[in-house]
């Protein structure tokens, strides 16, 4: 008797379930079957920004799998342009719409992935669906946007919302030649780090010519002939030929919800550790679940691909009769923009102290090659350490090239709830071309330690 | 009642140990005085190569800090050209020899610091006095080197010994425009890695024109006129104008073990975690001291600066009336050869089979960045896993750029005895520039998981 497993979604969380579950089971014992109202599978959306800035040439290079391929290797059949608009639990079918042809029709499951992604915040204001307004979510949007720059003369932009996406936009805008102004609602742009370490982002996006707004919200935008002309704030009028809404993204879970399936408090599917939901024989991964933060114990939603990789994959061994277990997140997240490399992990000092924690924080700054050596570039470290205990709660990251990703050793420290003063004797690479004979990781964790053990760094213990 | 702290030696391991006594101790309460047999104090032993290879122009930016630094941030006199030259522990005395205007004179102690570091490993062959052989273990020696290559007509040079020091000074002289052979008694360059990953660093450094002797050990040395001429090997005869010897270095603890310090089986002296000796009021830390392997769990000899660092703080804060302990190493080493950057930490299958594990390894290839990112490298990760436990013990990474520091985050896994399996589920960061959505190391975890799975990845659990 084959089992069939329906996939709503064909990108990195329901393709990796597909690849580990095929991987585990036959065609003849599970048939599988993916649904995707978009145009691709698995392509990257974290590239999307370096398609617009043309440091990635072709949309084609951001594309992992073509349905191809899962058809010819994993034996699985995609549909594109095929979006599930309805689950019936009890019946066990989902309604297909063909986005092409027209149409719907019922489609059989016995195990339902669901892999519905995440949606964009569009503001509901006037204007908000003329032409020129882009969000930057899906590939088509970037390939549209792509167009739009290569084939008109935009001038000016206005980018929505000073987060990851919204400045790496905004680089990207620039690096085309455009004048680009970003507005913010927060006083101060990238959110999910602390205000000293976001203004060092900010002072270097400045330095490229990139304007901030602070503090002002958008409250409409001027149209034409239904193409948007400015962008209107709380504070005035900011003329633009192009602006791009980088107001982040909540997970697509109505569909599921609304069949029943368990959504948490932050609005995404609840699932337990192996990715089951809360109705027997659907799962769900992606940016369409919550998540466990391991450091704030409280569930979350980060949409990033690989978590959905990940996800998708222990979804995939389970549906496939295997045992796999996600483990939950740390909040690790690395960009790179205007030059400088951009890292988090853990909580940031006011997300510890809403879960609870005092905290005591420290800022070094140091070097990412012995500073003799040439391209020895500056970068600062910040940790956050819980009080008492001097475990390590968060830890952020600014700086130039090779900084970044030093983010893995802190995130994999506060994994595994080292102390600092633990961290002071981890045993790091050295050598001149990659860091000073004190890593800048290490310079952290004994500054944080001193600062914990008092001003002359005098412990308690006395032992002449 | 004013102590008196003696230390032996005015590198890292005994200046680290100074800054941290004179924090907690005032100048009225601990005087300190060092003494240092060659010309300087506090420098980076390696960045010789770079110095070498004039990549560092000016031996002066290998200095961390002068003797007047001392003086008067530490209040801490240093003596240059004075060597200890014995120790009596029952009088409390140390007896210094003036090295330039001569004469021995006895220095009484309360508290000694032994850090003395490590002695180059000389054959005792015909000919190893020559002129034109060089070790590379303090500054003066790469200072004359460099004034070699700078001033005289070096065409054809022999490289004893293929470990770390070996191959580095062995690019730095091709980059000199000098011809170069490898000499080595093993059947591979680069013993500290395993024979697979040892080979791709072989194979990048043939592609620059160096030539290596494998399986051939010097015998002894043409001289003429007091300069070598050639080296003599059990295979033949190599015309040199230059020999380095690379042979690698031992712990200089002959000094204090005539004293009655407990020296281990390594020949390294034997430390508590607070870097006592055997013997009360006497301190040791570097090169000149055992170390525990934490995951062989035997004592291991590793001259590294950075350990040296580490270990003279620890035993400073501690002389100063604190408590630090040293936590052990794990055995992590970076360095870059001919555009490799090659790192290892943990034990090699080698290592692994003799501190008696049972082992599974697996060698991914991946990239530095996302593949369709410009600069995206190749790198090769190697993970060796206790196969019943599927605990990580040790890995290995050749790669191109953006490669090497990656050993950061396997290093602190290891530290942290994770499995495999724990490990696929790491929140490390992503964004194209800095890695794949699954990054390498998460990749070969998960090789590794899968290949202790069984071949189809499919686990014992069933659970459909």
């Amino acid at each position: 008797m084959t089992d069939r497993l329906v996939v709503i979604g064909g990108d990195a969380a329901g393709m990796s379930a597909v690849s580990q579950a095929r991987r585990r089971r036959g065609p003849d014992d599970l048939e599988i079957v993916v649904f995707e109202r978009g145009r691709h599978t698995s392509y990257s959306a974290c590239g999307i920004p370096y398609l617009v800035a043309d440091v990635v040439h072709d949309a084609e290079q951001l594309i992992a799998r073509r349905p191809e391929v899962f058809r010819s290797r994993f034996a699985t059949e995609v549909h594109l342009r095929h979006e599930v608009v309805d689950i019936d639990l009890d019946r066990r079918v989902v309604m297909v719409r063909d986005l092409e042809a027209g149409g719907e029709r019922n489609e059989p499951f016995d195990h339902l992935m669901v892999a519905t992604g995440a949606t964009p915040v569009r503001p509901k204001l006037p204007g908000a669906d003329a032409d020129g307004i882009f969000g930057v979510q899906v590939l088509d949007d970037g390939v549209a946007l792509r167009r739009r720059l290569d084939h008109t003369d935009v001038t000016r932009a206005v980018v929505v919302g000073a987060g990851y996406i919204g400045l790496e936009m905004a680089e990207a805008l620039v690096q085309r030649g455009v004048e680009v102004t970003v507005v913010e609602q927060a006083p101060q742009p990238m959110a999910t780090l602390d205000p000293d370490m976001g203004s060092l982002v900010a002072d270097a996006m400045r330095r490229l010519g990139i304007v901030f707004r602070l503090g002002e919200s958008v409250t409409g935008f001027d149209t034409a002939e239904g193409s948007v002309g400015a962008v209107i704030t709380t504070a005035g009028t900011l003329p633009a030929d192009l602006v791009i809404l980088g107001l982040g993204v909540r997970p697509n879970s109505q569909l599921a919800a609304e069949a029943g399936v368990a959504v948490g408090p932050t609005g995404g599917l609840v699932t337990d550790r192996r990715m089951r939901t809360s109705t027997p024989g659907v799962w769900a991964a992606g940016d369409c679940v919550e998540t466990f933060h391991r450091v704030s114990r409280r569930p979350v939603t980060i949409a990033l691909g690989t978590h959905a990789n990940k996800q998708g994959r222990v979804a995939g061994i389970n549906i496939g009769g295997g045992y796999a277990t996600f483990p939950g997140v740390v909040g690790t997240a690395v960009t790179k923009i205007c030059g400088l490399e951009i890292a988090r992990t853990g909580l940031g000092e006011a997300e510890a102290a809403a879960a609870g924690f005092a905290t005591e924080a420290v800022v070094v700054e140091s070097t990412t090659r012995a500073g003799y050596f040439p391209g020895a570039a500056v970068m600062q470290t910040k940790l956050i350490v819980e009080r008492r205990s001097g475990r390590l709660l968060g830890a952020q990251i600014v700086g130039e090239e090779n900084a970044g990703k030093r983010i893995d050793a802190l995130a994999i420290a506060l994994w595994n709830e080292m102390t600092v003063e633990e961290m002071t004797g981890l045993d790091l690479a050295y050598a001149p071309p990659f860091s000073p004979v004190w890593d800048p990781v290490l310079i952290a964790a004994r500054k944080a330690a001193e600062r914990l053990d008092g001003p002359t760094g005098l412990s308690t213990v006395e032992a002449r």
